[in-house]
């Protein structure tokens, strides 16, 4: 999926939201826990009751790979899922890889020609050449790391170069763009950056980024839009627990479709509100 | 496995040797594609041929997710064996985890808990959260990620801190004595490295340091002795292509073997000259 049919999606659908598939055993309602695939038979109905509302659907690898060959298979049926029944959407694997040149291009194969997903979330502290060979595949991307969400991101993130004065994200969002452009790279920025958001936009004003933290991790929307949004949105918002795990019994799926048509609601709301629709 | 059976393991052996388990299906011997699991084949002929002379084996995880289902059954194929019949080699899964922390507590229960190897390579980006779930585990090891042997190592990892003058990498060691110490913790630093050594070792100066790099990507053993050895080793040194791909015709296994023995000879000198036999 390109840029211009990512941003036809979100037009159409008046939504930037990114379903965050985080799916686990222990917190899925229990009467799944019968089904012969519990974490596939969860996944479907999420996606059947969100896909209205949303663009993009984020399964995060640790939650599969926790539960070992199983796991992996629920996560092979959901990509194969997504694939068959909502080509427009996009799909995410949230993986956070990146390792020396020849073993990236391993994950590459793995991510882009074997699961064939759009997008995948790569960590930059390798540099150039573990995050080169994903850039390799035509329409694919690479969301990299800049600025996470959560409070080990202060650590090393923030650090400031004695030289320039930059910050490492700011070091990352720069340097990564002698590798990619707006057109196979975004970037991870925590929505409870707020006002860093201003900074990141000088740097990279028209790249997407991928916004966790909303929801669960006590994110603004509208923060986010304030200082983050462009005129093509340049956004995908994600939001895990706080729409798949809004309600645990068995009418789980009404309550996350519920929950991701407010928060569209919202979104269509700051789309209108900044000129996009 | 905790530090002294490591330490009484490289001692009895007279071995650091690590043979690192990136197994290809492109680059081994033609002869075992025709047998009904071929990754475990090749992995299981190069354990028995270099278990004498090693104290541990690396599988990264990219070669194995590169085939899906099959790839993922072969790595869990190769550290039960690994499990069985050597139990007293330390097993390091290199994945380069890392993520907020209720996500790395999921990676940590699978290679903790499901898969239950010795080791995990953890990239140090998102910080103390990102790598504190992994240290939960009694016996379990992180192995963080500090300067890599990679020609993109040096786009971030060198920056240095404005207050401080100190390098992201050196951040790194020192800021994460904070979550753990030489008990749960390692560090990888590249073979190709050679003086920075000396700077890494005032930091960490008993920690085990897993480096990758000689070999294939050009680092020299005695250069790593000279400025990383400590009275207890406290080095677990890498070989990968060097080994199990010197040769790809049915004596495959033999000379791994003997190149294994050539690496474990060259080891035992050194362990000789500095004291430590």
């Amino acid at each position: 999926m390109n840029k211009q049919q990512l941003i036809d999606i979100i037009k159409a659908r008046k939504s930037f939201l990114c379903v965050g598939l985080d799916t686990d055993t222990k917190k899925i309602p229990a009467h799944l826990l019968s089904e012969e695939d519990p974490i596939f038979a969860f996944n479907k109905a999420i996606i059947d009751a969100t896909a209205d509302y949303c663009v993009a659907y984020k399964p995060n690898l640790a939650f599969y790979e926790c539960d070992g060959l199983k796991g992996y298979e629920a996560y092979e049926k959901t990509i194969a899922y997504l694939k068959e029944n909502y080509p427009n959407h996009f799909i995410i694997a949230d993986a956070k890889r990146g390792d020396i040149g020849n073993t990236s291009s391993m994950y590459a194969r793995s991510f882009f020609e074997e699961q064939d997903v759009h997008a995948l979330t790569v960590a930059p502290y390798m540099g150039e050449d573990s995050v080169k060979p994903f850039l390799a595949y035509e329409g694919k991307w690479v969301i990299l790391l800049a600025l996470t969400s959560n409070k080990g991101s202060l650590d090393f993130q923030l650090m400031e170069d004695k030289e320039t004065g930059e910050r490492l994200f700011e070091k990352v969002l720069r340097r990564s763009q002698e590798w990619g452009n707006d057109e196979n790279m975004m970037y991870v920025v925590g929505a409870t950056r707020g006002q860093l958001f201003e900074d990141i936009r000088k740097i990279v004003p028209s790249h997407f980024l991928l916004v966790p933290g909303v929801g669960a991790q006590g994110g603004s929307l509208s923060e986010v839009c304030k200082y983050g949004i462009t005129k093509e949105c340049g956004l995908i918002v994600n939001s895990s627990r706080a729409i798949i795990y809004a309600d645990t019994t068995e009418n789980f799926a009404a309550v996350a479709r519920e929950k991701a048509r407010e928060v569209q609601e919202e979104m269509a709301a700051e789309l209108v509100k900044y000129g996009i629709l």
